[in-house]
């Protein structure tokens, strides 16, 4: 067996390891928001940890995003309450249920929402910084340190009519984007209190299994340090922590090709997909693979807002007020792909300096019918669909895609279109939603649902709560990945003996 | 081991197997298309074969089906050569790899274009009978017992513009829908030629493996046949043949959410995923998992052609000469899934007695306003829908979707409307396109593509060339399913020592 080929989707029996060179009872693989918290939780819970961390510092995705938290429910957390609103669980439920469709997991969203007002005082106990105030402006974060603002379509149609509006992401107290470092340097000196050793530049190469059929048992992993293959055993289980697959561009051509057709994977290097073929090698289901969050991002400025999509029939599809990932996720399913947003320049506003699209000016005209000319759409579409959405949007109504009044008035010449077809210049970033299924505790299951033994998940190695890109919010990323690798965290601690 | 459950995604270590029942060199699990076409050729490539069937006889969803075949390529088969038709090789790949869009399998397109028409000349000489002739009507199948007929959307945008069309739909030599019972009747009498021995009443329950880690090897299979366990050694390999998931609801709610919001999964009994569970549990990866084909049969009568699809927001979305799967796929796309097919009650035809679609009649009216007032749809959209396409119609033209001439022409009061929306009563069949990854030759891969020694899959067990709903063409499943079937039938056999 010592010439077995090392890839992370075949397992490795533990007869043919001859030495451990760690033991422990709890061995995290990654150190993103998930692994910090299933460490912190599963050392809590009494158990021996040790975590393995492939980069040389800590931080994972979570450290490079912006580390919004999707939270509230249950009455509210300390800061919905503290800005005068009442989050009720139900609606909290109802709008992730609504979200995710028909992939969503019930059970999931559930225990989520039931524990995530919990959850927020529990990272408040890890030293994590919110102010008890509001961002009130239409953005992609807060740039402020201010904490609460809507980051999802809660306030658009259709999900305003079955679930009561209200925002839910959590920034953390820091000005800028610097979220996500903030957060994982309190959670890895969170760690740091609790003695939990961190191995930083350990490569997760193969778990280890003992048994075989039904009694299949897994029992460590091996790493690779100082580029020498190192046996860890792992009494009570191996805890995936090892982000999504969008930095391997053989699985999402493999698993998710329509993701590809965005133009940016978002994520860090490490995540190559290993920790979902780890799980693959014992037989682990690996659901949602094709599913991913896409991006649009055309706001800021808000006042692109006031403006329409249109397809290349010239042909409104969606309602522009709702989260960008929702837009973006509407654009990749035109026919060809190809569109277009359309404003009066009166409300292109700072768009130059001020925004993350970068999507190139298609046309310009002093009228629609110039501007439908220019980008040689059928001739007339452009000007029906201009004139029905003046129309009614000088009354305040939107008969077809319901957008709010908030952002409803008519277009007004001189007129501009951005060409926001992917391929064309626009940012459209994406990242993978698909992992290994897991219980809400975090085990994870074969395909029949059955459970095996000593297997954990968390965070994008795992398919969470967020499933779908046209449903997704901004923060339902480091809110699940923090929540459920707390949850796999505790659950693998259990099966420790000290515990 | 004796306790072990017995679950097709946990396979069984062959030590554990204490008599071997049967012993051959492949063991083929299925009798449909593909099982029986790898029984063929693994036995003409000398390996002794034995083929298991769950049901009591053979014929899998092959025989419930017409038995189309998509073939063509090489300058055409013997039907399309005598019918006229020249059919490049070039021209079917480009269409299939248009069809299958980001998810296309280049080397499988490419192995199936080279050897369609192969693939028919070795059909007819298993004793598979075909006209030569021609059915013209734009139908769902030919009921006639002519041959060749254009079952996609090759004549249709975009395809034509970038794909020379070409008829590649194959019917069998007999009237009525009767294609599929024939097919599989003349296979198992093939095979029954051969002194191959296919077990019915035989459910595959297991994988058996001997080795571990990179070493593991699948040697055989438990069935249950007159409710015992029986051991199957299988020394050169295990070919799985047994259907899709499409009637296992939970593996669709895990995989494939979307589908089930169409009405009726078709297939057999036995398509229940177990093959490709027996895959995972031997670390096989699985892909395209969460796409079907899905139909909208709303043709004959072909006269429906000439309405227009519109969705709730009263636009047009497709080109209505497309094939009725791709129409379906388009249908599923729109914003909450609500569609209506408007007609002139000229059209209408004998829609009531002739079609398969049962969509109701949601709405007629004496002029469009009062159709899109019946409709509810947004006060002026139908009537400027309806103007546009009415304006170009009359010229033979459609700039939105460039639907062809042949099908153009304005729409004319009386109108009826048919409520097409999935759930409100059409018809709305889906069987899964999701499978095991397997080489052109019908190994198994691994996620990261790796090779699983003595395992095959072929048909809709693995992910073949057809891959997505919108581009399904009729045909494609038993092209291949019957090519796929003989490529790993034969690869199995080279492993044998006898070979």
């Amino acid at each position: 067996m010592a010439t077995a080929r090392v890839q992370p989707d075949i397992a490795r029996p533990a007869r043919s390891v001859e030495r451990w060179d760690y033991e422990t009872d709890v061995a995290v693989i990654g150190m993103g928001g998930a692994g910090a918290c299933a460490a912190i939780e599963a050392c809590d819970a009494g158990a021996d940890v040790l975590v393995f961390e492939l980069a040389s510092a800590p931080g994972g995705s979570t450290a490079l995003s912006s580390a919004e938290l999707y939270l509230g429910g249950s009455g509210g957390t300390r800061v919905q309450k503290a800005c005068g609103y009442e989050d009720s669980s139900d609606a909290m439920y109802a709008y992730l249920c609504m979200s995710m469709g028909p992939q969503a997991d019930t059970d999931k969203i559930r225990a989520y929402v039931d524990g995530a007002s919990a959850h927020f005082d529990w990272l408040v106990a890890q030293g994590v910084p919110f102010r008890d105030s509001e961002y009130k402006a239409r953005a992609m974060m807060a740039l402020t340190d201010d904490c609460l603002l809507y980051t999802g379509s809660e306030k658009a149609w259709p999900y305003r009519d079955q679930a009561k509006p209200c925002p839910r992401g959590h920034n953390l107290e820091i000005k800028g984007d610097n979220g996500g470092p903030l957060l994982m340097k309190i959670l890895a000196e969170a760690l740091g209190r609790r003695n939990v050793q961190v191995h930083c530049e350990a490569r997760a190469l193969q778990l280890i299994t003992e048994g075989e059929g039904a009694e299949l048992e897994v029992t460590g992993v091996v790493v690779r340090i100082d580029q020498q293959q190192r046996f860890v055993r792992a009494r009570a289980g191996v805890v995936l922590c090892a982000g999504g697959f969008v930095m391997n561009s053989e699985m999402v051509q493999k698993y998710a090709p329509e993701l590809a057709r965005c133009t940016i994977p978002i994520g860090n290097p490490g995540d190559t997909g290993s920790g979902i073929q780890m799980g693959l090698s014992v037989g682990a289901a690996a659901i949602n693979m094709h599913e991913g969050f896409v991006s649009l991002p055309f706001y800021p400025p808000a006042s692109l807002t006031y403006g329409i999509f249109v397809n290349a029939q010239g042909q409104r599809f969606i309602n522009e007020d709702v989260y960008h990932g929702r837009a973006g996720a509407a654009v990749l399913r035109q026919p060809n792909m190809n569109a277009y947003l359309i404003l009066s320049v009166e409300d292109y506003g700072d768009y130059e300096t001020n925004s993350y699209l970068g999507a190139p000016v298609a046309a310009t005209g002093e009228s629609v019918e110039e501007l439908e000319g220019e980008l040689n759409l059928p001739a007339g579409q452009l000007v029906n669909t201009c004139a029905f959405f003046n129309e009614h949007a000088a009354q305040g109504q939107d008969p077809l895609y319901r957008k709010s009044a908030e952002w409803l008035k008519p277009l007004k010449a001189p007129l501009v279109a951005l060409d926001i077809s992917p391929g064309h210049g626009a940012y459209f970033p994406y990242f993978t939603l698909g992992g290994l299924d897991t219980t809400p505790s975090g085990e994870v299951r074969r395909s029949s649902g059955s459970i095996i033994t000593g297997l954990y998940a968390a965070g994008r190695t795992a398919c969470g709560v967020p499933r779908r890109g046209d449903g997704y919010a901004s923060g339902m990323s480091v809110g699940d990945a923090t929540f459920s690798g707390r949850m796999a965290g505790r659950a693998a601690a259990a099966r420790s003996k000290h515990v």
